[in-house]
């Protein structure tokens, strides 16, 4: 390494670092991993299987656009175009929004519902054997305690740039 | 919820979804924010950092590319595609392997180290503003163990489908 990139990384500490390394990997390996096993088994990637699991445990199964993207923490852009996909399969719908004219709804078909049905035992087992069989009871609740801190910082920022806004 | 869907979700305990749920919440939200970081100052991915980083910081900066797959954690159609990219900002290049006819080398360019060495300053400072300015010390070392158990777990059975197999 040369000594400038070295007194970057110096930034880091050397724990940090190797817990940085560790953290990319293990996403990047389970990002694919569970795109994989969603794709073999129904043809879908996570974030299409997370927004059809969104919608179907939502009251009226159907939810605004607006509201989707937050919840599922993506660019409107990016709903938009997994949305044209999934209605395309006939799992979803577009329709005008009642209280709002300028908005739109998005509302799970019932093929759509039986497919979330369908493809949720092979998704939950996934993650259950490659998460949590794995972590004891406690490196489970640490996690969520450290995933939610990340995540309440990157919404913290008062210019803070999110994904749902855009 | 349905019963049905209510059912599969059982699967995991009430910690293990909101932790599953935290988990993928602070990943989206942390792979937009660093993507938005490096497209802003340097017109690239993530990914295209992580890979001209580390063969800025690999002896001769060069690898072959089913090592910088594997290192990566990516598959090899992946792979060419962002080295094609990258070879065509003129940041590296490819050349055929001195000791294996059939393998190719990526080699870092000048100016592509020159673009680590510019770049890398505000991606470390993004990495520990999202991250480690957030954790305590041992909160690090708790993340980084967890990691590690995950992504050997994902390396482990036998038929394990990785990525640079691919």
């Amino acid at each position: 390494m040369s000594s400038s990139i070295m007194s970057v990384m110096r930034w880091l500490s050397e724990d940090e670092q190797a817990t940085w390394r560790a953290f990319v990997h293990a996403t990047t390996l389970l990002d694919d991993h569970l795109d994989r096993q969603l794709q073999r088994d129904a043809g879908m990637t996570h974030l299409y299987f997370a927004l059809l699991s969104t919608l179907s445990e939502t009251q009226g199964r159907s939810m605004r656009m607006t509201e989707l993207a937050e919840k599922t923490k993506i660019t409107r852009s990016r709903l938009s175009h997994a949305v044209a996909r999934l209605e395309g399969n006939g799992w979803l719908r577009r329709e005008s929004c009642p209280s709002d004219r300028r908005g739109q709804m998005c509302v799970l078909t019932d093929e759509g519902y039986q497919e979330v049905v369908r493809t949720a035992p092979g998704h939950v087992a996934a993650v259950r054997a490659a998460i949590f069989d794995r972590l004891t009871p406690e490196q489970t609740a640490r996690l969520g305690e450290i995933a939610r801190i990340i995540a309440e910082g990157l919404h913290q920022p008062a210019d803070a740039d999110l994904p749902w806004q855009r």
